[in-house]
């Protein structure tokens, strides 16, 4: 088992990471004094580890409510977590009950969620499930359901008193969605450490094929990358921007798309490959970097360019949307070198459609 | 105009006391450079200030978008909460845009918490137009909407940027909740600072008919007293317990009578008497203490006494509920002296239904 700490001050707390961590009742019993706690989770996970979570806990004399919740984003709504608090409530839960989210990304942020405002604030702990909750949701202390006016609308910064992080339960993760999670482990080497992308670069059919100790490391130094951002700036205010790498392409692809389509993973994979090609466009980096960038998401299996629906211009029109409901402060992360995201003002329309295009050209020559 | 600070870290803020400062632009141009804020307000004050406020604004630079949601304590609820998100979402709110509670106790309590999750967390800013909001809501970051099961279940901690408090306002006060507000300043008085106590006891027939200086006097050390508990406890784990006195009994009152028949204030007012009989039956006080509080409470045209059609044995019966809820750990904050306030643990239903009688007997001599 490996164990980061993320500093937040008072709000500090542990990332355990391992294989069968899930099961080890003395991580619960150091944290879980309340003598009971109300478990979070979905209809899909529930049948495979609920059982498991159930008995480590337990084994730590805590006595354990379950809520279960229906799988899939639209569970991330204010519908569903009302039907959070009935339960807390009807199981007089008080502000002392930790509330344990065992799942991927949506149960995560819709039982964050609940913990940061049922009685103003109850302790809250992670058991993440899936690659894309273990490297991302479970740092930086983000917590949020769904509005019909956007996505994670309305939510909370609180973080969690412990993240435990199996990795052996990604064995039961569909590969696509495997996949997608190495997308932002990716984007944790190419925007923060160059020589963790190296290190993903000599380690990627490992992690594809879901070796536990590449796992392990790829978690672990994901976490510690995400933790030290962070750190700096919990609320995301500047440096923090630079976990975005990617991601204004990638959220163009899917509005573009409709929510759900690709999953987030796979549009940020493309749109890391659209803001390389960006960054040589602007002289940051040389098409030899572009070229790393590309290939290792292909190695992942991961798309490396946008969906051929969506033309160039497309994306100008949904980032313009976005840079209106920003008051005109769209921004781009650029990479000024492997490992180096920079934030920088948005570079014009032509070189960004240039990117776009270039990016899909690469892709029809392979 | 008084101005005091809560100091809480990076949380700190500043609250501006005094007539008229409703109008003061230069207030708001100090605290809102994002050139626009939403100001959430009710159908009771919109007319009577919501113009004024908007001037202010306007003055300032300051565009606003006017939010007005129903009055009353059943608009503290999710459907109130929603429409209030659907406004902000409509006039494109981002996370730079000031949400301003104009109003009182339940427009601050809802708006406050809009202002806690709304895209993570806004600005805030409050603007109490009721005594009991300047004096005790103003401080302590608490907000809060009620749920079926519970008043206040679902909430955050989280403080505002600036406080304005103009007791110009309170002029168009019901005479009953002028009085109803005077309750938690008598609170802060015997609870927190004998020599508050004693400035209340020369002034409180100037308190009651609206006196400007006297209120600007009150407001203004309540809030201070209040602001040092806080910065000791801002979670409420121990000290800041205290600032329930008389609340054990009033919850009981505002249970047993049905919420809203009895204002809180009442309530909290007879409640403050009883808890003090049984300060005086634990020997923590004597009985000339017992009669200052009486006689102060009843001076300020509070009840001294609980509603008659509730016997001491309801009371019993009332908090047992609660101690259920808090897992048998309920207790009552006494009177150490005049100014002292003291956390107790229950002292027994004997000692605990004299002191209700007691307060009863004492009301029917008058």
């Amino acid at each position: 088992m490996q164990s980061l700490r993320v500093e937040l001050g008072e709000r500090s707390y542990p990332i355990h990471v391992g294989s069968g961590v899930l099961d080890d009742s003395s991580l619960y019993a150091a944290n879980l004094r309340a003598g009971r706690a109300a478990i979070v989770t979905n209809t899909v996970v529930a049948p495979l580890y609920l059982e498991r979570l159930r008995r480590a806990l337990a084994a730590a004399d805590v006595d354990s409510t379950e809520i279960v919740i229906p799988d899939g984003e639209r569970a991330k709504d204010w519908r569903t977590l009302d039907r959070v608090f009935d339960a807390l409530l009807a199981a007089r839960c008080d502000r002392q009950t930790p509330i344990i989210a065992l799942g991927g990304g949506v149960v995560g942020d819709l039982a964050g969620f609940a913990a940061a405002v049922y009685q103003r604030g109850v302790p809250f702990i992670q058991v993440p499930t899936t690659l894309l909750a273990q490297v991302d949701s479970s740092v930086g202390g983000k917590t949020a359901i769904n509005h019909p006016g956007g996505k994670n609308m309305i939510g909370a910064f609180y973080q969690p008193l412990m993240v435990v992080s199996d990795v052996a339960t990604l064995a039961t993760l569909p590969p696509r969605e495997l996949r997608a999670g190495l997308a932002e482990v990716i984007k944790h080497g190419f925007a923060l450490d160059g020589a963790f992308a190296e290190w993903i670069e000599a380690n990627i059919e490992r992690l594809v094929a879901g070796n536990t100790d590449a796992l392990i490391h790829a978690v672990t130094r994901s976490c510690e990358l995400k933790a030290e951002v962070v750190a700096d700036d919990e609320r995301e205010s500047g440096r923090r921007a630079v976990l975005n790498f990617g991601h204004t392409f990638a959220h163009a692809i899917e509005t573009g798309m409709g929510y759900g389509k690709w999953l987030h993973g796979e549009a940020v994979a493309a749109g890391m490959v659209m803001a390389a090609e960006l960054s040589a466009r602007t002289n940051l980096i040389g098409e030899r970097d572009v070229q790393r960038v590309r290939e290792l998401i292909g190695r992942a299996g991961l798309p490396v360019a946008g969906p051929a629906e969506l033309p160039p211009e497309r994306y100008l029109e949904l980032m313009a949307i976005d840079k209106k409901v920003a008051h005109g402060r769209v921004r781009f992360v650029l990479l000024d070198g492997v490992g180096r995201g920079v934030l920088r003002a948005d570079p014009g329309e032509r070189l960004v459609r240039e990117a776009i295009a270039a990016a899909a050209t690469a892709a029809a020559m392979h």
